[in-house]
């Protein structure tokens, strides 16, 4: 049997599984005070005899071997959760292999085996929603250098007619301060979920997604990019991001046709989860 | 035996070493038109009896398994070089394993095998030349994905002090179009080696490697970033841009120290051969 925990700053869904990936037994729960939220990991899992668990978890955090800190949530600004032994908490409680990765790494691996890269052997997962957060898998693995990506940071040019400073407490204007739902919410003064008549706002959000994708592409150079999350509901953008992609890389680099190269997550929102359970499986 | 071919766009450095990397012979050639080219290639390599070649190509090259021009360098300027069938070449002369993948995704091989890199699982290696061109090792592996990675080609901000248009024929003020060797000649009307004491040059070249950098490692998390290229012999820059680096970060993702992090290259021009070699004994 395979545990899962896609660990988010609102809620965690843990997940038991047959080691065929077959659902067994599945719940969401808060994400409180580490204490509480890790008594209520423990009761759940506790019923089962697990072989591997994977986790998927919300970050900063540390997935680098040979630091001293490996496994642990890092410098979150969520109240209670800097600096939390996470992968230790779990490996005291549970004596079988843990596999630790970011959530976004852990969606991406989902939606390689399971969702719409299926045929690839990279892919890269973008999640705009309240923060911009992307994770891939290179040749099969998911990608961990020194530290894990924090591919939401990056710096984009400004839009000729966005004058909106940018939210991010640490670039200011880098991607997710420009682009994340909030960083929307505050440059409109209305949610984002409300804005959807007006063009202007997807002309602009796609015009910094496209900016990040095309470097993303020019550096990673992965076989497929999904974009999730809350602000991706919004369809209209699809069409709006891979236009502007098409136009600010200029054909200099061959992808497939972007129809097929830039698209929804296969698995929604179970992408995470099933990363999560694959990984696990991995470990046996 | 191993062969080697670092094969670059003014000159092929064609080697052969025993198992253990000791070097045998070596020749340069020049990059003439590609029938002649590969006629001394031949004569060089009929010599010996090799067991696998690696090379490392300039591009842009087809690295995609899949696709009908695999193994080909395809869309350079390079006359006589479009459409290429290099690796196919190859193979038809030599019945034997061959790896093929770019000079600098060799290059960063190389630094990680027996350079700066040694101790690590991933390294990134940028040449800022006649071109920007970027390689990495991930998981020890060469970066290939759909495509190989083209990082010359990001976008960056302009420096408040620089007016520059940008040199790129594709995108204009890319990382390549404003930081290359040619960018900096183009800008200021003279050789970028003659302009050593203009500090305003190397503060603005340092502000766009900076930002790249930033982005190569929010995006990759490389252990290891090796900066390479005729540009670099510049040894002020080095300082310049971890301290551009540090100040566009923040503080927001943790690498190493920068004096450790950013880096010349330790096997200077062997790098790339060196990474070949390596790369061939991989196919043994
Ligand atoms: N249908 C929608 N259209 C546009 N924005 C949305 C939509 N749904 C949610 N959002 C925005 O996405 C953000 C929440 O992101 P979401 O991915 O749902 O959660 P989280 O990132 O916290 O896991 C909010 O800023 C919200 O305004
Ligand atoms: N010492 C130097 N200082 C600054 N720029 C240099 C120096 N040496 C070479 N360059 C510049 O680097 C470019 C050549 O790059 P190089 O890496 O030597 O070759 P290539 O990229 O063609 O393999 C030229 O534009 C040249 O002006
Ligand atoms: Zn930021
Ligand atoms: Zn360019």
């Amino acid at each position: 049997m395979l545990g899962a925990i896609e660990a988010g700053g609102t809620k965690f869904v843990l997940a038991v599984s047959d080691n065929n990936l077959e659902n067994i037994e599945r719940i969401s729960i808060p994400t409180t005070l580490p204490q509480e939220t890790f008594a209520k990991v423990f009761d759940f899992f506790d019923k089962y005899e697990l072989e591997a668990i994977g986790i998927g978890s919300f970050g900063p955090i540390d997935i680098n071997k040979k630091s001293a800190t490996y496994g642990y949530i890092t410098s979150t600004p969520k109240p209670g959760w800097k600096n939390t032994d996470f992968l230790g908490k779990m490996k005291e409680r549970y004596n079988i292999p843990i596999s630790w990765t970011t959530d976004v790494n852990a969606a991406a691996y989902g939606e390689l085996k399971k969702g719409s890269a299926t045929d690839e052997k990279s892919c890269l997962y973008l999640t705009v929603g309240t923060g911009v957060g992307g994770g891939a898998v290179i040749n099969e693995k998911p990608l961990e250098g020194y530290s894990h990506p924090e591919m939401g940071h990056i710096l984009v040019k400004p839009h000729p007619k966005d004058s909106f400073s940018g939210t991010c407490p640490y670039h200011k204007n880098c991607l997710e301060g420009l682009a994340s739902g909030p960083a929307i919410e505050k440059r409109y003064n209305k949610k984002a979920e409300t804005l959807t008549d007006t063009d202007e706002v997807w002309q602009i959000e796609a015009y910094y997604l496209a900016q990040a994708l095309m470097t993303y592409t020019l550096t990673l150079g992965p076989e497929k990019i999904i974009l999730g999350g809350g602000v991706m509901h919004q369809k209209q953008l699809f069409p709006l991001i891979r236009e502007q992609y098409r136009e600010l890389m200029n054909g200099y680099v061959e992808t497939p046709d972007l129809e097929e190269y830039i698209v929804p997550p296969k698995l929604s929102d179970n992408a995470g989860l099933t990363g999560c359970l694959l990984l696990a499986k991995e470990e046996l």
